[in-house]
């Protein structure tokens, strides 16, 4: 694949203030792009003259930029051909596992150390049963599609097993999906902004990705409808949208008027903090696919989600997903199942702490940084905060230097859009909240006077 | 996708011997098809006319079979267009999980339960310390990284953690690995026979599979270097081959000459049962990529394997992964790690346990099946068994009226290859092997004769 300047420009948006020198700039913002996978791997960059002239800028900042990444490994040694995009062996993993930074990129919700223990240890012994069995589940384990289906049907939303099929998480769910149900050129319509890995995933597929705005005043629903008229498929969080939080009333999921097949991906579904729990897109309307995960509602390292559709439909993910995995662990089925199991005697007291958190977080967020607005969010773990200046990738680059990790608004749009915007997750405890907004504050004024850290941060020393 | 009559008639090999009358003979080999995915789902069959005038049968008899299969959900409902193939929402469920079936069609060993249940009770134990981190790895935990480079290090292939991505299986890293490196019309080269799964995801991807004959004498490394000049790939298990359990030998792995990447499929190779322990293909070459499995060394139900390679493309592999899936579950990483670790404990009892099985099930093949020949083995799980007359589908095919799984030969072929084997494996206990080869005696008899089943077996009344 190759790219031209003027895409790499509408990626880079407005770079032009920020601290340090022009080149170094030029290059912090295009690994942020490659790490974000906004720049795919073995792109084709464009030559240093082309991209000068289209920046306004002279060769050599293009050409020292170059030589930066080239030498931290992201851009190919020059050859004959073009510079491509890589990743050096060793940075993608210390962005994952740098525990000296504060991460605001994920939203992750604290992990409930006691229930997983009960889990665990209730499914090690219910495991001599499977045992005698040769343990490959392409479907799910019938304990755990039961327990999904009684969910469902708790959340108002009658469910039987065989309407369940359980996946490694939300995004495997996605990718079988859009394996299952997509072609290439075929149009997608999203939430925008929205999930940056389902994007990515549409993407891959080589489908035209159509947004709709969701703004501070939710869904436009007579857009999304006019959008849906003619595409393949729609993917839609209307429960605790990602990034914004917002939850489609219930009036409005009787307003809406599906004219094409909807994934509604529900994986913050559980976390209604400010209304009711929303009922299921999938009571009122036939032709929606939903999709469930552990991950949020309970802890990261669970890596189980499920789609819920029809009987035939989970027969033909079934046989497309032998081209992608074999099944889902076992003992990780069970205690998810158990899991499932005592949602009623969890969640309450998960919501009440994130409930505290958010209240943290706003507040931080008022003091240090008094020009951001928070957009207003009915549940989830995230807000989603808009400042003046269209500086959110500029920031992500710096914020390192400032101890903090910070998806750049973009990730979560299509285009360059949300240059005003970065998500904010509340899900880290008070003592972390604090550093990390103080930390942003400093990367902000860093960012709007042109200066780098003063000292670099003590982990980073 | 479309089908000609002529593809269907090479896949139906010869068909025209075998119980019952011809119409539900067809039908039979037709489900069979489908079921083993050598006609993908969705595919349209040929009109009824047309494919009777290829096979030279009369149209009632196509169009009989065909209303059959309509009946029992394999073919789509007539309408204007031509007959397209599905499945019904039950059938595979039960066709994995019918515990009444003496299932000869995975070769799955038996499960360490003590081993299993201690190395989950050590890893909850080591849970706290992950709790505070948000959970996703998506290239591995470090402990199971490190766990993994020891054991290779102690197979004679000196590896870092950082050259192994943690995958969900062997399958998973085979789906990542096509994802990364291959584009459609590539060309693949592969033993032949060959893992089926493996198949599905080279033809999945628009690749050219090229076969190469693994015969009774093993290896043709004339043959097998001179095809893979140009091939993008090759796909190999020099390691106790699936499914004919041949091993490469030392000489020959030093001999082989590359000619293109080899990934190694090494998911049998701890399981050395006549020849020492191989030494892994990448010590002897470079351009290797190593897949490995807990799956059939320890048990079907823990969903990890890896892919060993260089560092730089361990991280193109995770980026491409986030299209995927985002990671393995962390519980079931650890209590992988402490399982590698006690490797050296558990093998030999495991080992000596199949020497003893694979015994009984030759000494059953020659009491019941006298003119069946076992081919020769070096390891695995797996025998790859051969018989005068091509009635391999048709056998699998009729097995279940016997009580007996089984998957017919051509699954681990191409173009319907292999109409004379079946591979057999000796994973099961003693009792259940002997009922499942008398099974299959009294379904070669039937075929032979065209008898079907006198009496259904009582798991089917």
């Amino acid at each position: 694949m190759h790219t031209s300047s003027h895409a790499v420009a509408r990626l880079l948006g407005d770079w032009s203030s920020g601290p340090g020198p022009a080149h170094r700039r030029l290059a912090d913002l295009i690994r942020l792009l490659i790490l974000d996978g906004r720049l795919p791997l073995a792109t084709a960059m464009p030559g240093e003259r082309d991209l000068a002239a289209v920046l306004g800028i002279s060769r050599t900042t293009v050409s020292t930029a170059y030589a930066t990444l080239r030498d931290q490994g992201y851009l190919s040694a020059r050859d004959r051909a073009r510079s491509r995009t890589r990743v050096p062996h060793r940075q993608p993993e210390a962005a994952v596992d740098d525990r000296d930074l504060i991460d605001f990129s994920h939203a992750a919700p604290p992990a409930p150390g006691e229930a997983l223990h009960r889990a665990y240890t209730s499914a090690l012994n219910q495991l001599p049963r499977h045992l005698p069995r040769h343990g490959y589940s392409p479907t799910g384990l019938a304990e755990l599609r039961a327990a999904i289906a009684t969910r469902y049907a708790e959340r108002g939303l009658e469910t039987t097993p065989d309407q369940i099929l359980v996946t490694n998480g939300a995004q495997h769910a996605i990718g079988l999906i859009a394996r299952t149900l997509l072609r290439p050129r075929d149009r997608v319509v999203v939430d925008h902004p929205s999930y940056p890995h389902a994007l990515r995933v549409f993407r891959a597929a080589g489908c035209r990705v159509v947004p709709v705005a969701v703004n501070e005043d939710g869904w436009d629903l007579e857009i999304l409808s006019a959008t849906m008229r003619g595409a393949a498929l729609a993917y839609l969080m209307p429960d605790f949208h990602n990034p914004t939080g917002l939850c489609l009333s219930e009036k409005d999921r009787l307003s809406l008027r599906p004219q094409c097949p909807i994934v509604v991906d529900e994986t913050m579904a559980e976390l209604a903090l400010d209304v009711a729990p929303p009922t299921p897109l999938a009571a009122y309307h036939s032709n929606v696919i939903t999709i469930g995960s552990m991950a949020k509602t309970f802890w990261g390292g669970l890596r189980v989600g499920w789609i819920r559709t029809t009987p035939d439909l989970v027969q033909r993910l079934h046989q497309a997903r032998a081209d992608v995995d074999l099944g889902t662990p076992v003992v990780e089925q069970l205690a998810c199942a158990e899991l499932l199991g005592g949602i009623r005697e969890i969640l309450p007291t998960r919501l009440a702490g994130l409930r505290r958190s958010r209240a943290v977080l706003l507040n931080l967020v008022a003091e240090h940084l008094p020009d951001w607005t928070v957009g207003e969010s009915h549940g989830g773990l995230t807000v989603w905060t808009r400042f003046p200046d269209p500086i959110s990738s500029a920031l992500a680059a710096v914020a390192p230097q400032f101890g903090v990790r910070l998806a750049a608004g973009p990730r979560f749009g299509i285009g360059g859009a949300f240059e005003r915007f970065v998500r904010l997750p509340y899900s880290l405890d008070a003592e972390a909240m604090k550093t990390g907004i103080t930390g942003i504050a400093d990367a902000v004024a860093a960012v709007r006077s042109g200066r780098r850290a003063d000292t670099p941060p003590a982990a980073l020393a």
